[in-house]
């Protein structure tokens, strides 16, 4: 049964879809909707040194017929301690380092997604909607902690203890759509879904050019994101910078 | 042994407080100081809308000895939905119904307590602190979901499994110190410890008079207040408007 053909009794279901500017939560988004979900996308604006995240998630929910799309700010960054947020530490470039213990990349932003979910969970009681969507995968959880099953399934236990409509009608469903995904996975399934990957951005450490913000090539992140589209079998339509 | 004579162990110990100038965390911190946690004093800026709780916090920070103040900006408020952030909503006066189903109060703020946990620990496991103290109690837990103790424990279980600090050491334990007293009982504990609840604020609708904030004394937190200290046999501090 298509979402659009008005049928489907879950067509105007809220649902709150955390949208990062990513390849993966573009996927998750596209999931969704796909799904009769009318999904309200949430950005956080948390002190990544790369605004550009920001500009490719609202590219994405637009062009994929969100319900919303809100950019949330909350320092969390302020308190340091990541790559992805602290002028001080590097982005490691072509695995040099970068590996903390228990192999937890530097990048790795203190209980970032339990943030996240957490203003997820609040916009979702506030909206009267019961479904969190969030891109977890397996790709993320063989190095953040914040991206494994367990985590996810202990955040909505505590989900619904936390709040009013969790007590009422232990309501809240956290949906990982991608959770046994690798990255090519993830392609294909967005590529069969209409994702335009060229407007979203992965980048960790990317060269602004011209106004536009190239891919390095050579973060966690970039060679993750090539790979999968070179197993996917799907062109990659991402803007490298020159040592691409 | 005292905290002051140097051979507690845990005389510099980090810890987190969640502070927001009423009377039960500035308890609470007391009772953190006085364990001998070096205490990162934390409070909410979340469009709450009275400052005051703000400057309370920050006199209380103070006057006890906190090892670090901030106010954290975070505008779930804009979602909308609660009696203490949204202007469309009356704060309800002399028990004059505002309960909702399931007797949960429309002070209730959604997910609040969750989200500032989160941050909390994300503050934590940047200062490398383990221990995060928040003053739920009896009296809260009777009407908001989320100041139960089955809330705080499953927060916990998740904590440890949403961070690199809990994945490494298990390490996060949230500290509920007043969680089976009555308001009278805070009071006692409180005084004992040195705490001046003139400082404190806990007034969800106060009167401003000669740029200060009196308490209107018939909001529901006005009434537990004032009843805790009539059963504590100590004297009320608190400065009430005309009508008290």
């Amino acid at each position: 049964m298509s979402p659009s053909d008005g049928l489907n009794p879950d067509h105007h279901r809220p649902g709150v879809v955390l949208l990062s500017g990513g390849l993966d939560s573009a996927t998750v988004l596209a999931i969704a909707q796909k799904q009769g979900f009318a999904c309200h996308a949430l950005a956080f604006d948390y002190g990544q040194r790369h605004r550009h995240e920001l500009d490719a998630a609202r590219r994405v929910a637009e062009a994929l017929g969100a319900a919303s799309f809100r950019v949330f700010p909350i320092d969390t960054g302020s308190f340091g301690g990541s790559a992805l947020t602290d002028p001080g530490v590097a982005v490691p470039k072509d695995r040099s380092g970068g590996r903390a213990v228990n192999d937890i990349p530097i990048t790795y932003v203190p209980a970032r997604n339990l943030v996240f979910l957490s203003v997820a969970l609040a916009l979702a009681e506030t909206l009267g909607a019961h479904d969190l969507f969030i891109g977890v995968n397996e790709v993320d959880y063989s190095g953040y902690p914040d991206c494994r099953p367990e985590f996810i399934a202990s955040f909505q236990q505590t989900a619904n203890l936390a709040t009013k409509a969790g007590v009422e009608r232990n309501g809240f469903t956290v949906h990982t759509p991608l959770i046994g995904m690798g990255k090519d996975d993830i392609i294909r399934a967005g590529t069969a879904l209409g994702v335009d990957y060229a407007m979203t951005h992965s980048c960790y450490d990317p060269v602004v050019a011209g106004g536009e913000a190239l891919a390095c090539g050579r973060c966690d992140s970039c060679r993750l994101r090539r790979r999968g589209f070179e197993r996917a079998g799907v062109a990659d339509p991402t803007k490298y910078a020159g040592t691409a």
